[in-house]
């Protein structure tokens, strides 16, 4: 009884979570600009009422009892993990004052805008001021949190939990060993073709298109939508209503495609959670306040760079769908053989843009933000010198000369909405979507042969077995341990880069 | 101090309400089919928290605080007035079971997928069921909450505090006396020409031309949005993001463009309210558990349908516009003459349709639903029997044949939600409307001289001096007494009708 009492608090909880980002979603989408100041002050109520509830006398009253009924259950067990995440997350919330919490929410709304102006402009210091704030009140969290050895730490226990500031030193050292190699080779190499990619296509056309291949991939449109931004997103409101964005160039039109194919990785992992953890704990989490169902923030990224990448930029998805984008923009890619196509939109080379980077160049994007980051969290670096520094790691990691700041620093809109500690994510899960891949492709056979026949079921059935079905149930590495056999690794990541980057530059 | 409290909780007590708004926005203009059953549930949470909170020992500590605070101000002030709409809303909603009210915001979400299936369908036993409880959940409302003489004046006071069957009875009589002479005697009459209004009018071209138009007379888009539904609404997130939506069929033009005529007029309502009642009691309607700035849902009507009908159907609002209307629909209309435009779009005639019906007829619609809904409630007429019930009435008051339930009983959106006490607001709209207008022009010349100008703004801001700035300050009659010197009265209404059908008809 204590246990259906406390999943029914976290229910409304995970109403509370849902509601919100209802509103962040209509705020991005939707809202007309007046909306704004009061909007973040729904949406900060909101937040409240959802860690106000999950750490109410209401619900430690029904964890309590819980705990009971499920001592016997095995200890990974939907039902135990449920209780021990809620336990584990009340702890996490009581450490951080709630006013701190409003704070960061009402900041947010608010930075948004701030920031969508500066990077309009492309004036740092139209931002920098509710940078500064947001730097400050991530402190202040660090602090109340508490960790072992780096401020950082505690900041990036709400996206991945387990990484450290040590540890992502020590990834990125390896990653750096395996990938400078490729990069430098490939900047001695002749650059294929990509002309085409730059022409003039009509909006809709791309709109219609990456629908298309989303819905083609597996993703669900009566249980989800696509819409224009800024900046591409995945959102869910429950496995029932899972939302994407994308944005639009007429005259660089990969993005539009590949942002679409990325969200619906995304949304797929979401639309793909056993239905029996809706509005649970294992479709919401707790820790971060966020209602979805994917384990951690890295776990979701190998579902979006898994279909994007070793799928949407694969040889065979092309020899498949050569024809479909040719029809999609009649005319414009006629003289485009599919080989062609192929290679340049896996053309490598550094640019200033994270999101429009390629696979090679893309983590070098994320290894100089999470530095950065650090910096800014222990003090070492102030929000004043960060378009300085940012420009110097870019020449550094890069070697190209940032433009401006819309270019550069103003590029993300993670840190508008207090996101400090997320980059890691996009690293992680470009490893782990090759573990992932790997392992499903070498288990198999079925899956490269739908893959070949543009029949994307069965890889898709394989990666709701071994992750998305099971929510938040186990951990990132738990889920790893028994998809792939080890933790995250990797070697599969960089083996990969090295035999694709190898074979289209014909590099030794 | 015990007062700024109060207005702090309240003002988490609009937030709620808000969200629950941008919710049910969302899920009749943008949520994919798959969302309703968890939307209705994320409603449910959120209209229970707003009712919890308002409910709460922190409200009611403050409440008896801010009622010494307030002790020395007149009783009409703002500040005296929010706290007396705190303690009356507490008195009325903890006479209303928390169960009953999450039993009926569940079911609302349902029973709006579950009644568009059956228009759709044309078919009322579809919805019968949800209908059916729906009807008993209003009867348990009713109980509870208490009346004098019949159960439906409980549930008329949610949307039209003061209102009563026996009241409304007297009104309709009054209305049908003044009324059905003009009816008889247009159906002697020779009709307008209107066959142009029903040509194939392009869909975004009338989309265009209705923002354009709603626009014009001072919808402000900076604070609000026109998007397309089966319904047309309005509906506000606070004064800053006040949202309509109209309806489009290429063959009868005039609908979407005085939908959203109609629309804007609610939402210059809200977005004219004082801003510095934003978040508080009186902006929030604490009894229908909306967050509106309106007084009363027929003084929100009186808005929506003097700019629908008493600027967008006169005959100097098209002198002003017949070229801009040609022009939005290139050679679609050149054949016809400014005056055969303003007389077609004020024929009269007998029809099935509440919201396609004209000024003369459509009170008729009204009165059916007020009797037919007083019926279900007070038990002497079953759900089972209500198409019949509303055939027969359709043929008594308007003498038409009801061809099917899409064009009969299933035509209207309220019953979904729950909405059951509401219809009157309409009429009492026009005739406050009429009120309104006729002091308003009576009183300033520079109105008259205005509309004759195609200039909107002397009336707007009559109207926004007299009614909408004061929010829910005043009651509906309170407001009428101060603009027009006596309460609700149907003289003007009358006359306006009298003269105007008279004119155009040539009556004696």
């Amino acid at each position: 009884m204590s246990y259906t009492g406390l999943i029914e608090v976290m229910g409304r909880v995970n109403d509370f979570l849902n509601a919100g980002s209802v509103l962040s979603w209509d705020a991005r989408v939707m809202m007309p600009k007046g909306g704004s100041a009061t909007r973040s002050k729904q949406l900060s109520t909101l937040a409240v009422a959802a860690r106000n509830l999950l750490c109410s006398d209401e619900a430690k009253r029904a964890l309590g009892g819980a705990e009971k009924d499920v001592a016997g259950k095995p200890e990974d067990s939907a039902e135990a993990r449920m209780v021990a995440q809620v336990r584990e997350a009340i702890d996490y919330h009581e450490r951080i004052p709630a006013e701190l919490l409003r704070r960061k929410t009402e900041l947010g709304s608010e930075a948004h805008d701030v920031w969508a102006e500066a990077r309009r402009k492309a004036e740092f210091p139209i931002f920098a001021d509710a940078l500064t704030q947001m730097v400050e009140i991530n402190r202040e969290m660090a602090q109340a949190i508490g960790y072992e050895d780096h401020p950082y730490d505690a900041l990036m226990y709400r996206f991945e939990p387990g990484t450290t500031k040590k540890g992502l030193d020590t990834l990125f050292a390896q990653l750096r060993e395996g990938m400078l190699p490729l990069v430098r080779a490939i900047a001695e190499a002749d650059a294929p073709r990509s002309d085409f990619l730059y022409r003039d296509y009509p909006e809709d056309q791309q709109m219609a298109f990456a629908l298309k291949m989303a819905e083609k991939i597996g993703y669900d449109l009566d249980r989800g939508r696509l819409d224009l931004t800024v900046h591409p997103f995945e959102v869910s409101f429950t496995r029932n209503d899972v939302r994407i964005t994308t944005r639009v160039a007429r005259d660089f039109m990969q993005m539009s495609l590949f942002g679409a194919l990325h969200e619906a990785g995304h949304a797929m992992y979401e639309q793909s959670v056993d239905p029996a953890y809706t509005r649970t704990p294992l479709a919401t989490d707790l820790i971060s306040l966020y209602a979805v169902g994917g384990v951690s923030f890295g776990a979701h990224e190998s579902q979006s760079r898994l279909w994007e990448n070793h799928v949407g930029r694969s040889r065979a998805f092309w020899e498949n769908h050569m024809d479909d984008i040719r029809a999609a923009h009649p005319g414009l890619l006629d003289d485009v053989t599919t080989e062609e196509f192929y290679r340049a939109i896996n053309k490598s080379e550094p640019s200033f843009i994270r999101v429009e980077a390629d696979e090679l160049t893309y983590d070098f994007h994320v290894m100089l933000r999470c530095e950065l980051e650090a910096k800014l969290v222990d003090g070492s670096l102030e929000v004043k010198d960060l378009p300085e520094a940012w420009n110097a790691g870019m020449k550094e990691y890069l070697g190209v000369d940032v433009p401006d700041d819309a270019k550069g620093v103003l590029q993300d809109v993670h840190w508008s909405s207090g996101q400090i500690g997320t980059f890691c994510n996009y690293t992680v899960g470009n490893i782990m979507a090759a573990q992932l891949f790997e392992t499903a492709t070498t288990e198999d056979s079925a899956i490269q042969a739908g893959l070949d026949a543009a029949d994307y079921t069965p890889l898709r059935e394989w990666l709701n077995s071994n992750v998305a079905q099971h929510g938040r149930r186990f951990t990132r590495d738990e889920l790893l341990e028994k998809a792939t056999g080890r933790p995250l690794d990797p070697k599969p990541y960089l083996a990969y880069l090295t035999q694709k980057y190898s074979e289209i530059y014909s590099l030794a």
